[in-house]
């Protein structure tokens, strides 16, 4: 710890080179997630990110292991009256392939230009790295933080977090914070901050339809015994009326309508329908009449076909009818679409439509809610402060259409809010090869975290967050290791 | 050649043991045309079988390339003044997925009770090896053939003979015979045998609908860019009509209509709703009001998807929709209905209903045409003879649903007609796992058709095809080898 008392900001500059070969060497680990040979990985990019932590001076330090990858945890709780900060961020990647689409190798980050190349540059370990350079320039220049933190680092959230659950419930008390933030998001350019405010939820299905015990040749039975892969696409087809609605009963019954003034600041701020289709390389738009294409995949619900399996998918040509096909489906829910209802009606909706020659099953892989954060909330006020400060303008307030489920988790499981401060870029190729990181937003975004850390001090801790930490019957948290 | 005469049946019943032998060792070849990585199963296959027909004393043979697998020819046309009896069969197999489906490996052929089971034990090459015994049989006991017979044994058949066309027109005159049998059809039960007078068309073609230019994130998009996924199986539901119908303008419009005394037969002597639902361990039917099963199957023609493919087929989820997605589509098609103009049909609805917000495009991969033979040709009359010699019983006359392409193209390039006297059974699982053929089925097979050879001899040779063979100008057949 320092002897003397420095600007953090200022310290935080003086160490860019040796931040950028840190995020170096957190890149190098091939964590991904999704991929059983990389376990080994992801276990050293967790013993290496707590060894760095611990490195930094934050307390507790430990790597807690769950049914899949470890969590890595540490806080900081010496800001007697303050309130607390929970950092979540997720150092596990996407699979980098196709590989042979990479200009560097993904696990060789390389510098080119302002960017700083390599898979998960920027989702999420180049965020998450950024509150943790700003962790360490508070406690390196000041000797100590203006907040308490506890840091929440997951390493199964590009496999929809399974194991996250479970971890909030056993260990909810030492959790408990007054708020959440979590840099996992877009801005809208280098010199466009945004706030995410919301995000929709997700509930992905697989339906399966059978047939016949066995495949049958098309020759001797086609035209006599029902095709589950026929039966599964005249289900999937009616699944949307012909106005990109979707059909199934009940489904819009919660879905939230948006003031006129809320839909007008969409419009000014947000995505132009040219610019979504110029981001998906598409022609044309499709959906839900009377909705930008921006509200359609931000406040409007959705239903996608993931993937369609059955029958033969080699070259050429098997006369065969499949004894069974499934398809792979992902919702996109808004407030107040809860992701339990939603399956359940769809449940109820299939087994209402199945035809009697054919039989249907369900399967629910995951289910997260959607989440929203008032403008009004103190987190979010500290946020556009921190961020007029480190980008010397004004946050703009972004909905997205995709779904972090540690959000609605924290909210259900711990019962705060999380502040979406993304630093991520429109163009970072998230998931996609080439995956890169703008080192000049790194920079800001330490200084934008910074600051935060010193707005959120202005937050007043909540009785509720405050009591359940008192009542805590260990000062430090007591992690139960699940095998 | 055996020095002294003997009765053929008899020195059948002699050999089974290595009769059965021989033909496992010729399932033993994964001789899958489909699949590219099993080319050189083929061509050993294809040498292997050329090999025994050499060994039993068949003149001129010879394994033949085309552009795609070689075709295996052998013959003996020593019976002058004889008619000359055209013998096809195919060596090439279906694919053997889903392997895990399998009770015992499909290229490992097993006997277990009455049957031999194996990828290929009845379609085709355990009928197939049926004649090839009896043609073994009559050398082995007579010293020589009843009548004059050309042996075509293709290695397409599997993928629609797609260089038969070709091999026909050039090697017409070689070819030119009376009749042709093939035996690659259903018996009603081990104790009924049949001769099928009637096959259904085929035409199979590929449906690929394209979206955006990559895959796109379902969250961030889904809702305002059409999957290509959803397109298609928008297409696909809406190709049948809610009675089972074809649901394509024009469809119909050829579809020859049968008499009630045809249907009566049909509905005395064929399978029985029940017995086709029992085949298909299915429970219930489906398809075109007014028909039963046994009709469906046969005189009325049939779509079926053969399979569908598009987007995330993997474990668990992925949030993605689909650049593309291609579906495997198969019409049955029943006289006077032409393959060329189904297709024609087709790709004028399918450019009508695509969406303007996707792209569909469309690949022909095979088009055969129906076939149908008169009760009262003399060929037909030979193998009923035969039938009742071999299993004591006269055949029934059955209608296929399936389709077999050489039939149409003898007719249309040798001008000769083809008798289907099959052999497989009901519940041999023809291009499904566990395939099997029924060895007392072989044996009494092998008895008919050393009877069929003899009654062949009595068919008057054409003057039409005796005076192609003696305009040919060499005595044996002179094939040109394709590259």
């Amino acid at each position: 710890m320092s002897m003397w008392r420095q600007d953090p900001v200022a310290y935080s500059r003086s160490q860019r080179k040796r931040f950028v070969g840190e995020l170096r060497d957190f890149i190098r680990f091939a964590s991904v997630s999704a991929q059983p040979r990389h376990a080994a990985d992801i276990r050293r990019c967790a013993d290496w990110l707590a060894d760095h932590l611990r490195g930094l001076g934050l307390e507790a330090v430990r790597v807690i292991p769950t049914a899949g990858h470890p969590v890595v945890y540490a806080d900081w709780r010496r800001a007697f009256g303050r309130a607390t900060l929970l950092i979540y961020g997720h150092y596990d990647v996407q699979p980098a392939d196709p590989l042979d689409a990479w200009i560097s190798p993904p696990f060789e980050p390389t510098v080119r230009g302002e960017n700083l190349h390599g898979r998960g540059a920027s989702d999420d370990k180049g965020q998450l790295f950024t509150h943790v350079k700003a962790v360490e320039s508070h406690l390196r220049a000041a000797g100590r933080l203006p907040v308490n933190i506890k840091c929440l680092f997951e390493g199964e959230e590009e496999i929809g977090s399974p194991n996250l659950p479970a971890f909030l419930d056993r260990h909810r008390n030492a959790l408990a914070a007054d708020i959440a933030v979590l840099s996992d998001t877009r801005m809208l350019a280098p010199d466009r901050p945004a706030i995410t405010e919301s995000l929709r939820g997700a509930l992905s299905v697989e339906l399966e339809i059978r047939g016949a015990d066995e495949d049958l040749h098309s020759g001797n039975f086609g035209g006599a015994i029902h095709n589950p892969l026929q039966a599964l696409c005249e289900i999937l087809a009616s699944l949307h009326d012909a106005g990109g609605r979707v059909n199934i009963p009940g489904f819009y019954d919660r879905v939230q309508q948006w003031s006129e003034q809320h839909r007008a600041y969409m419009r000014r701020v947000g995505p132009s329908d040219a610019k979504i289709l110029a981001d998906a390389s598409a022609r044309q738009g499709w959906g839900e009449a009377g909705h930008t294409l921006y509200e359609r995949t931000t406040i409007r619900p959705a239903l996608t076909i993931n993937g369609v399996t059955g029958g033969y998918q080699g070259p050429g040509v098997k006369a065969v009818i499949p004894a069974r096909a499934s398809a792979k489906l992902n919702f996109r829910l808004v407030p107040d679409q809860d992701p339990l209802e939603i399956d359940h009606l769809f449940r109820a909706h299939v087994s209402r439509i199945v035809p009697a020659t054919v039989r249907a099953r369900l399967q629910t892989h995951l289910a997260a809610s959607p989440a929203v954060i008032d403008r009004r909330h103190p987190g979010i006020l500290a946020a556009a402060s921190a961020y007029s400060r480190g980008f010397g303008i004004m946050p703009s307030y972004l909905r997205s259409g995709g779904t972090i489920p540690v959000v609605g988790l924290l909210q259900e499981k711990l019962g705060i809010p999380t502040v979406l401060m993304g630093f991520a870029l429109p163009d970072d190729r998230l998931h996609a090869p080439n995956e890169k990181f703008h080192l000049p937003t790194f920079f800001r975004g330490i200084a934008t975290s910074i600051a935060f850390l010193e707005e959120a001090a202005k937050i007043r801790p909540a009785a509720s967050a405050s009591t359940r930490w008192q009542s805590a019957v260990a000062p430090r948290p007591r992690f139960e290791v699940s095998a």
